[in-house]
């Protein structure tokens, strides 16, 4: 199939969990995150924070191992089919989506972040970019 | 919760079935289109082609009541937990991720878009725009 990537050249990917079923995360897909994705069957995104193609887990080592990738009807969207090693947030969330609009915590915490990622390598939480770090 | 609508003033906003997990569609979310959907508890999104806020089902009848809206860890991508009335995809499938990236289908067709759509009042199929049709 071929992927309308638009004018940024970067098109959206939802993450799901194969098994749950449980939307994961969002993030944005470049051609050469898509080509690594497919050729390595490990999630890759495009770091818009970093600029950079990002193995999703580098750092963390909670990596999603994709199952299927599929693509929307006008193709500018994929899913991504995924079975995830730990949390996909870096809040250490299972899911990304843990709270309502209304500020309602749902999701389930299955990982320490002060744990994982190390605050001096620019990782730090609650810097408005770590949801690009892994 | 305040949600980071960014430089166009949108957001991604995945709508998933809350009963069976599935991932029916992404689109993009303005204030007043996530105002609207808070409101009505119908589904909203802003129709990038027609550059206007869009109630999804609004011609088809193929609606969506949202039971809850979640927000992602940087607040820029929403998640849209939905009872989709029909089929979400303009195409006639359930979900509008029906293919692989293969180009494999996969997907369920649950109407005839022929018999929903009206080709002569600008919606037609095949039109790269009609993603945005509901």
């Amino acid at each position: 199939m071929e992927v309308d990537f638009g004018d940024d050249g970067l098109v959206p990917a939802v993450a799901q969990d194969a098994d749950s079923g449980a939307v994961l995360m969002l993030a944005y897909v470049s051609p050469a995150a898509l080509e690594a994705t497919l050729e390595t069957s490990t999630a890759h995104y495009y770091s818009r924070s970093r600029e950079e193609l990002w193995e999703k887990g580098a750092t963390s080592g909670h990596t999603q191992s994709v199952e299927e990738v599929r693509v929307d009807c006008d193709a500018d969207a994929l899913l991504y089919l995924v079975d995830q090693t730990g949390g996909a947030c870096h809040t250490g969330h299972r899911s990304c989506f843990y709270r309502t609009i209304e500020g309602d915590n749902v999701g389930e915490r299955v990982f320490d972040p002060n744990a994982v990622y190390d605050s001096e390598d620019g990782n730090e939480i609650g810097n408005e970019d770590t949801s690009e770090d892994d």
